[in-house]
């Protein structure tokens, strides 16, 4: 396993132990598939030690809580909300992208099938507006509470059109790059942004403060995707946990592949056409279609991409007048994300 | 078609009106997907003159408003909510069952596929949060705004407990009609008990009244669900827009087939295992079913069971101090529900 920066470990025990109240007492086998997905448990319900996800969001919103000053206690509530939202659209996805594996297991719908992961997926969204409430039994007043709850609303519509975009990519022959970044903006960075947003939100009054935080977030969301998008061509199988070429397996139209396409010669537009018009996308198919795409450099234009959109990021947080601390963690996650080879 | 009872005819417009608003301006084609679904729209978008639904919860709600002293345009975000949250359930539900027809037209998920209709629906109960939020604005206080989510977001996570209990039953051999009226208590009475919990909480402070009107619905869910479940097996197609025995070609365990598996002699039982054990269940087998459900008057007693439900739902609308109109109202309602042949 890669070794995630500090401030993620130091961060998850605080939000684990939020998100577990919401589903403390829940005894219905239904919540065991939760626990499961979320690495608690194993098929039978069975407590494991825990194999938690990074919490990058939930992270991200109590450092910004305490950048602008406040009290990350006040934002748990929130952290947990989010990570149980974020988590939510991962099991839908499993299902719509017909996804059977996540983190070297099996996926939610892989062991209880696609009816029971539908459920799955949708109590993950209604216990995370559950966890919203503990934000006024911490003190915070209701009218912060519902706009927290409002953003978490807004964004996870944004992830619904992301994703819905996403699937309408593959039955469409015209997607360009700018569709695309669309996509990802709705898909990806809308949960990340609202992350932070609702962190400073919790924090401060200052709305150029929290709006600030909102332009950040856009941008490391952006990044963080184009980076997935390059892993899931080039990626390494035991650190991403998803098989080699997994994205052109799966016809994808993530970022290397359309700016491929964009940038491609005839002959070698008529190689990707090829590769990809095979019914079965095979080895040979997927090592034709990275030739191509290295052929025309589309990871060094990926990798550029996603460079800038940290650049934009950092230079968000570098321009806002911040806790110290707090400050130098959101720059050593920022930094991390830029890099992460996994 | 049948004829609907005129206090359903008389609150439909301006509970239309407000989930319109909800909808409007939503550009994307998956809002499309919605609008169908509700019957604003055909398959390509296009308006339709409404062939929305009855409206049966959202009227629920604006009565109990009225019948406690209230005024029931405060309670109209909450009825549209109520009635978007609903529609949420039937386009999972349609997708989890796999059923192909609602209403005599094609399913969301039989003219989008099942990963669009996936999400279509979760953008419908998200949508209904973004109503609530008119409560505060027609000048409900946050504290109630706060409290009907809270209700609605319960009622949400009872409905796929409920969801999960009936999926379960298929791979179970040994569903006794107790496990049958619990899952029906979540997937079905749950919302109708919250949509006049509801309604009753914008008009008034009586928390007794409250929870009255909580047992009510409980009890008119209950009701209504084991009236379906006549229907589905006795109801007729051109009113229902159901294929007359669908629910036993399905292999649904509804309270007459379970009813009579509970009270069938050997040979009798023996016929009802035979018939269920074909792989497709064909007109010939539906035929068996309902002869022995006939004989062990499966029918009767699943009505008498509804009429009790209906009798306490009314028992405790008659203990109730409230607007004589509003109450006069609710009691033509019970009464349709309890005698309804669609």
């Amino acid at each position: 396993m890669v070794k995630l920066p500090a401030v993620l470990e130091k961060y998850r025990p605080a939000i684990d132990e939020e998100m577990r109240k919401v589903l403390a007492d829940r005894d219905l086998p239904l919540y065991d598939m939760l626990r499961y997905h979320l690495g608690w448990a194993d098929t039978g319900g069975r407590p494991l030690k825990s194999d938690a996800g990074k919490a990058l969001r939930p992270t991200l919103c109590l450092l910004a809580c305490r950048a602008v000053g406040g009290d990350l206690t006040m934002a748990l509530p929130a952290a947990a909300a989010i990570e149980l939202l974020h988590n939510y659209s991962l099991i839908h996805d499993d299902i719509q992208d017909d996804d059977r594996e996540r983190h070297h297991r099996p996926t939610v719908w892989a062991v209880w099938g696609k009816p029971q992961a539908i459920n799955a997926g949708t109590a993950m969204r209604i216990l995370a507006n559950f966890s919203l409430a503990g934000l006024s039994e911490r003190g915070v007043s209701l009218e912060k509470q519902v706009r927290v709850q409002r953003l978490l609303d807004e964004a996870t519509l944004r992830i619904i059109e992301g994703q819905y975009r996403d699937i309408s990519f593959e039955d469409s022959e015209r997607v360009t790059v700018q569709d695309y970044l669309k996509m990802i903006s709705d898909k990806t960075a809308a949960l990340i942004a609202g992350a932070l947003q609702a962190g400073a939100m919790l924090g401060t009054e200052d709305e150029r403060l929290i709006s600030r935080f909102g332009e950040l977030g856009e941008n490391l969301g952006m990044a963080f995707q184009v980076r997935d998008d390059i892993l899931g061509v080039w990626g390494n199988h035991a650190e991403t946990g998803k098989p080699l070429g997994n994205d052109i397996r799966r016809r994808k139209k993530t970022l290397p592949v359309l700016y491929a396409i964009e940038n491609a010669r005839d002959g070698q537009r008529a190689r990707l056409a090829s590769a990809f018009s095979q019914v079965i996308i095979d080895e040979r198919s997927v090592t034709r279609v990275v030739e191509v795409l290295d052929e025309v450099y589309a990871r060094a234009a990926a990798a550029e991409m996603s460079d800038a959109y940290c650049r934009r990021a950092g230079a968000a947080l570098a321009a806002m007048a911040l806790d110290p601390a707090a400050k130098r963690e959101l720059g050593e996650l920022i930094a991390f994300l830029a890099d992460r080879s996994f």
